[in-house]
């Protein structure tokens, strides 16, 4: 089969797609491609507009796909094997959902001739995309796959992004009589509860009341407008415990988080009467535990959802700016610039803390996958030169490696600078190849607890009091030690050990300084 | 919580489970558990009975309970944490389900009280099991989750082994009112299809006829079997091309397989007029392929279904020995001891399969996911010492370490070695730490070929003859190369890299002499 998508009568099913694509916007593909997606590979071969990123494991492409949706506010597309190669992307397309990240997952399937006879790969793609996706569609012909993937891009850029797997049998690929379909218009964003905007105005006034903001709240233009109100009314400011994009540092305004651990988020949000959501969701325990209840707030808070994540935010924020008479307020909790304390010495969470907030650089992406060594990260950071903050939003251990490679891709001339624990880390070990392969410019810090930490303190938390050592061999990743160093050159990447401030400090240095990746294994 | 499992009134549902399962026969847990799974994780700390393997990543826990099945004739159990964390072992259930393993998943969920509040980690856990799973069921109560378990376990040995998710919700696990459940009497195994014995019967006859086996056909006895009908009628015998396990070597009866590559297979298959099937399905190509048949058989060959994998294959045989009078007939193609000649200098696949075929020892277990690399290893081992060889039946690649670790922990007093692509090694490449951790005996041969070679042969079999650069480098694993010395001895496992039939033979003398795992990287 020779190029033949200048002749547009021959153009097959997988030409198609790759033009609607690139016509809507969607230039990134993260891929991992098997042979019922080798027209796809094809195309991408011979039509310009389109950067392939190759990927060893699913949940790398579908981790990149989140990240780079974030800061790139477009969707990038995923190539991925049938039901299987799906299956291994899952669990980062779970936490791309809950993030409000759109992603459109292209996902080879076989001819519907060769589904009947059940041959080894088949399986039930629809069954295995619909638990994690918000849009679900598989093409009958190749006439149809372009409209279809101009639905598909439409659904992925739904507000505040959404998850759209599109399934091509491996014939509407290469079937001619493709028709290049136009980007259709994007859905229009959904207006704020504006009958709540009264009880909201209402709601919010002294110390004993909270605007919790979520989602698109986090920009710096709405993250001003809220310390505008806090100023007039005095209320107080708070994000959820995971944001998958909060704009922060010196000159913008500083929003703490709900705290992770449910005794102490209980603590903090006890003062509050009155609580106003704006992009946010009433505070809920990560885990249901015995005896400790899952809604975090205090009896009889009063709680005014003012405006949903899938909403206008902006015009949210913007009108309740006017109602509480707070336009011309000069913002409250602007961020100062200010570095820690140089620490030395003794590395742990609070001297790791110090060291981060004085190496982040202008304009950095921080990603942060540090369970449990992380919590004392924010205070530290707050006062650092403006800088992005990601979070993961559903839960699902082994994002961090896979966003920061779609940060990196989505903004080539920004540092970006992963915090991940060891555990985390190995998920999606294999992201490391796709970083050295595509030369991107990140900075891995690995904290190497040699532990599922955040489970010791579970346990606790369940009312284990005393694990035996069977149950503490189990949580342990100690019996062999982890050396990533050598896995990090296993994989292409530069990588050193360190063992103390100074260490650290100079590794970071270092790190920022190159434009390619590096890793740094922070031995706690 | 202090242990009160011996004060049966106090069980709670964890420790009712754990007593259920070791008392039904499940003595293996492979594990990586979370918050919603730290009760269980207590359980097996205090009652004794059940090994608990750790790994790092779900994958390698559901690849490592199908290779367990394969060689322990019984199922283990999988510790997965909620919908996430059953989704990254997906795939490798995929290819238990079509290997016919069973699998008893125990996957944590919330409270439904959390459930209710969209935390986090919420997800639809039935319907991500369901894709995968023969047997899907969440308990309601304390009270019920031993029984639900003995229910489980029941389907997961149903034959030829099936798919079992138990989804728990964690005040299941932790409330009292555990009730320890008997194990339930297996599921009668249904008979072959009696009907079709004298169709079969007379098909076979001549060279023009072909016995195909599959599933338990393949065991020692039930080849031999085999062996006694091709003596008598003159038939062919031919496996399916994946087995999930093959009794093989010196005094076993010798069969091939279906060739994967499409026209090899047509050729193989053309002088088949008649085929009787035993534990195998019709043969079918393993992808569609534009302008080529699905069914692999000759037009019009007529094809006798006397047993299917879910029924008695030992009697579908013996019966068959019977009715074509083989009953006294000395068995045909039973593999002479024989070793290939020993090979020097460059490494290929010709040369590598006759080093493999002069290792095996007696009594090894060989995991095979050579997918290119290996199409050549089947004559030159046939002739070793007894063995057996597993293959991926479900062609989700990654499925190969994994197995090599249910294997190992089912087998201690095996030797198993692992013939696996460098490309499939990363799927699942966490495999490595447990195989340390475990001390495994197992010897690794990755085959660095560095690219997804299968599909350049798929690239051309889909039509696209002539593959641009952006194409190629889309399958292409050697930028940069990866040091697997490095990544294995990262996770603790002691390597080697060799580059010629020398080196390949001393490493594989030394590896299979160890009882500690080994890892030989093999460049191509």
């Amino acid at each position: 089969m020779t190029d033949q998508s200048n002749t547009p009568e021959a153009m097959n099913g997988a030409e198609s797609l790759v033009h609607t694509l690139v016509d809507a916007g969607v230039d990134t593909c993260f891929s991992n491609p098997g042979t019922s997606e080798m027209h796809f590979v094809a195309a991408l071969d011979h039509i310009p507009g389109m950067r392939s990123v190759l990927t060893l494991q699913e949940g790398v492409a579908t981790g990149a796909a989140d990240g780079f949706y974030r800061m790139a506010g477009k969707p990038a597309c995923t190539l991925l094997h049938l039901g299987p190669g799906l299956a291994n992307g899952l669990s980062n397309l779970h936490n791309a959902k809950k993030a409000g990240s759109g992603v459109l997952n292209i996902v080879g399937e076989h001819a519907p001739s060769h589904i009947e006879l059940d041959a080894p790969l088949t399986s039930d793609i629809q069954g295995i995309a619909r638990p994690v996706s918000h849009w679900v569609h598989t093409s009958t012909s190749a006439a149809d796959v372009a409209a279809d993937a101009a639905e598909a891009v439409k659904a992925a850029n739904t507000a505040p992004g959404q998850v759209a797997t599109l399934i091509l049998p491996s014939d509407t690929a290469w079937t001619p009589g493709g028709v290049v379909a136009a980007p259709l218009p994007p859905a229009e964003l959904p207006m704020f509860n504006r009958e709540a905007l009264d009880t909201a105005t209402a709601a919010l006034d002294g110390p004993e009341s909270l605007l919790l903001l979520g989602g698109d709240a986090l920009t710096e233009s709405n993250l001003e407008a809220a310390g505008r109100i806090a100023a007039q009314t005095g209320c107080k400011l708070l994000s959820e415990w995971s944001n998958a994009k909060l704009e922060r540092g010196a000159g913008r305004v500083s929003i703490g988080r709900v705290p992770y651990p449910i005794d102490y988020a209980l603590k903090t949000l006890a003062p509050f009467k009155r609580i106003v959501l704006v992009g946010a969701r009433a505070p809920i325990g990560f885990f249901a535990y015995p005896g400790k209840p899952a809604v975090l707030t205090r009896d009889g808070a009063e709680i005014t959802t003012l405006a949903e994540a899938t909403t206008d935010l902006s015009a949210a924020l913007g009108a309740l700016v006017t109602s509480t008479g707070a336009i011309n307020t000069a913002p409250a909790h602007v961020a100062e610039a200010r570095l820690p304390e140089r620490p030395s010495g003794k590395l742990d969470p609070g001297t790791i803390a110090a060291l981060i907030g004085r190496a982040i650089p202008e304009n950095a992406i921080v990603v942060d996958e540090a369970i449990t060594t992380g919590r004392a990260f924010f205070p530290d950071t707050a006062g650092a030169p403006k800088h992005t903050w990601l979070n993961n939003c559903g839960g699902s251990i082994g994002y961090g490696m896979p966003v920061a490679i779609g940060a990196a891709v989505a903004c080539p001339d920004r540092k970006v600078l992963g915090l991940i624990g060891d555990g985390s880390a190995m998920y999606t070990v294999q992201a490391l190849w796709t970083m050295a392969r595509e030369n991107l410019d990140i900075t891995i810090l690995i904290f190497a607890n040699r532990t599922y930490q955040i489970l010791r303190g579970e346990l606790t938390n369940v009312g284990v009091g005393n694990p035996g050592p069977r149950a503490i061999d189990m949580l342990s990743l100690d019996r062999p030690a982890l050396d990533w160093v050598q896995m990090a050159q296993s994989m292409g990447v530069d990588a050193v050990r360190v063992e103390d401030c100074e260490g650290l400090e100079e590794a970071m240095e270092a790190g920022l300084a190159a434009s390619s990746p590096r890793l740094i294994q922070v031995d706690l």
